[in-house]
């Protein structure tokens, strides 16, 4: 016999996390589709080729490569590559602005550590062929729309633009090194700002006092919360500041004004910050870029990530296709909706069950279908048991009413129906009482 | 510069493929759910241990196998032995009767033709823990409800029941047999009657009277059609000559008799037939075996199979659980759809785009929230170009309606919407008469 088991780091979906599951999928998808968002889908395998472009990084070692009859190929390590491929690919058969959305499973060979898969669903979205700055305000409006939805508590959308640091960068003529601190900066979370000041002046050979400066004026050395992030007024006048210090990058700051004021304008500002902290170590990123946390739940890193590209096709097509996106990580948004409570216990969507009282399948499958057609998920058991039984079962699976009628009381449409989680009981009711009762039941 | 392709044998979803996939899914789901199935997922990647278990056959040749870190691994290639897997695994945190359903691709490596992919979804739907004849029933009703609501034209579900055989082999002493027989009879719509026959005497070695005789028996010789299909009443003519032919198999032909007036009772026979000739190549089934066809379109095979299977998960565990399913193959479905010229054109979900008209990208924004909350999907265009060129877009997205309004035809309420399809255009309408409009042109 072989031992039933499942590979370290990868899970199964019981009903009860897949029902929870699909429902925060079908939400975010039901937000991206009323902004005008379509849904695409691609292989799961292509060419590593294609996937690991240039290569290097982590990327190279975590995926899952192998060799299918004389190709190389692996599996998708994220949804972005293949989305910049497809963009390439079809060209000239879409329309742009091309707003797409794409929710499917991507495969990382890390080293497990709780909450992390190598297998997790990815809910990516993109608005490609535009560099209008309304395209970055719209991702972000749907980022806090798609959080309120999901009930996950308060959060906060902290953003940073690329190209300021950038500027800042060559302004003190470090442009040469400029991956390299950006890279640097992203561990700030792990190793903190006196870390990150030693690598810069330690590793990457930065002047002591020109890091200081550096990391001054991005309001990391010196910020008054361990986040870096600034929230409301102190936005704008930190922009400000900013303006003056550099007039090289008066553009991405006068972008980053037009954001905060959007935002600001649309009441919904309390949901976003800036943060000079939030670099993304991706190459891919010229823009804003963003992260999404969980107030109460910082720990989980980000739950929504993303930012502006506009190279990102530049590896497969000569037809340059700027772009701004986010992804939604699902399966740790369920991980942090588990740790907090919030997921509903359910293991069935089933609202009623009928028992098998007497053997007239067929009657009770008439009913039901009567039922299932009023939008009651209707169950019938399949055999004649013991009541207690069928109580036992309907409790388990935590289905909610159960109706209980023999052959006689099917025909003469006076059957009894019980709610399980209050006791309650109706006797001899007909079917239109019955729907008007668990109908009741559903929309409280 | 890398080419941007794919691997042959695989296909992207752009939207208008994509938005017809999604709604098919959505459709069974909601079926599956309206009879209470739950959602279930297992990871893409396995041990091939448990995958093929015994192995053997074209799936050996077909399966993803691949190293990962010392580990033997494959991509599954089908819903069912996961299934068999998974529910070996819970069996003590599961509640049976446990009905569920799984959507999720799987890949196998095959010589590629039209319409056959290497990645491909599949649509299961199982009864686990039950040996009642009325688990059966609940398949088989489901996959006609399903067939009926994909609008994909008539269609019959070709059932037969593998004990029916087995058991007269018995009779006939060819029980050692069974295995080579079934597959030779699988094989008949594609090579014949004739070629059965003389496979089974030349190559199974069974006597020409004997084969001929078995054959005659299940009506496979002497058929009146090509199909080997009996429908309406003489499924019971065939049901009740069976039984005197063979008294071992009487509890399967009761069986089948209880199935097909079940059937019959609910006024839906007419979606049925009886095919002795459907045995299905695998091992693993042991009672009722099915397959469906789109009459018009029976070329394309069947694209909705399944049975009865009590054994299954005997290689992973000692609890026995009996179980009954089918899978709705979805890119066959797919497929056959469009070859029929059945699939939507949209390419889009948006039923309205706001005209960027005037620089006022938050007062389009409100506008569109509202008219979201009213459950119109909206696009707002990102910026201010050639009214032509708006116009342009729409029609390219096929998006039905525009709306055309500066900054205070907006704050004035006096707006104008444009139906593209029909040319019909209204002037100085609120956002009451715009929902209105749309709401209207929606539900037609």
């Amino acid at each position: 016999m072989i031992n039933p088991r499942i590979l370290k780091g990868f899970r199964d979906s019981l009903p009860q996390l897949m029902i929870q599951k699909k429902q925060i999928i079908y939400t975010l998808e039901k937000i991206f589709e009323s902004y005008g968002f379509a849904p695409i889908d691609t292989p799961a395998i292509e060419y590593t080729e294609i996937l690991l472009g240039k290569g290097g990084g982590e990327t190279d070692k975590q995926i899952y490569r192998f060799n299918d009859r004389g190709r190389n190929v692996s599996l998708r390590f994220d949804l972005t590559v293949p989305l910049a491929r497809f963009i390439s690919q079809y060209y000239n058969e879409l329309v742009f602005p091309f707003k797409c959305y794409h929710v499917a499973p991507v495969w990382r060979g890390e080293n497990t550590q709780k909450g992390r898969y190598r297998e997790f669903y990815q809910c990516d979205f993109d608005i490609l062929g535009s560099t209008s700055i309304n395209t970055d305000v719209e991702i972000l409006l749907l980022i806090r729309l798609g959080m309120k939805s999901l009930n996950a508590g308060n959060f906060i959308i902290s953003i940073n633009n690329r190209k300021i640091l950038n500027t800042l960068l060559e302004q003190y003529g470090l442009s040469d090194k400029s991956a390299d601190v950006l890279r640097t900066i992203d561990k700030v979370y792990k190793i903190g700002v006196d870390n990150v000041l030693k690598e810069m002046t330690d590793n990457l050979k930065i002047d002591q006092k020109m890091a200081e400066k550096l990391l001054r004026n991005m309001n990391i050395l010196g910020s008054s919360n361990d986040n870096f992030e600034i929230t409301g007024e102190d936005i704008f006048e930190n922009l400000s500041r900013l303006k003056k210090i550099t007039k090289a990058s008066t553009d991405a700051v006068d972008d980053m004004e037009y954001i905060f004021n959007f935002i600001k304008n649309m009441g919904v500002l309390e949901n976003f910050a800036f943060n000079p902290a939030i670099t993304r170590g991706l190459d891919y990123y010229t823009g804003i870029v963003f992260e999404t946390f969980v107030l109460d739940r910082r720990n989980f890193g980000s739950v929504c990530s993303g930012g502006r590209y506009d190279n990102l096709t530049s590896l497969y097509s000569k037809n340059q296709v700027p772009g701004v996106g986010a992804s939604f990580g699902l399966d740790r948004l369920l991980g942090l909706l588990e740790d907090k409570g919030l997921l509903n216990k359910k293991s069935t969507k089933t609202d009623l069950l009928i028992f098998f009282i007497d053997d007239c399948f067929e009657e009770y499958q008439k009913l039901a279908n009567d039922l299932r057609s009023q939008g009651i998920n209707t169950e019938v058991y399949f055999e004649k048991k013991k009541i207690n039984a069928q109580f036992k079962f309907a409790e388990r699976k935590k289905i909610k009413y159960v109706l209980i009628a023999g052959k006689d009381e099917i025909l003469n449409n006076t059957m009894n129906i019980k709610n399980i989680d209050t006791g309650e009981e109706k006797s001899n009711i007909g079917s239109e009482k019955i729907k008007e009762t668990i109908l009741d039941g559903k929309s409280k």
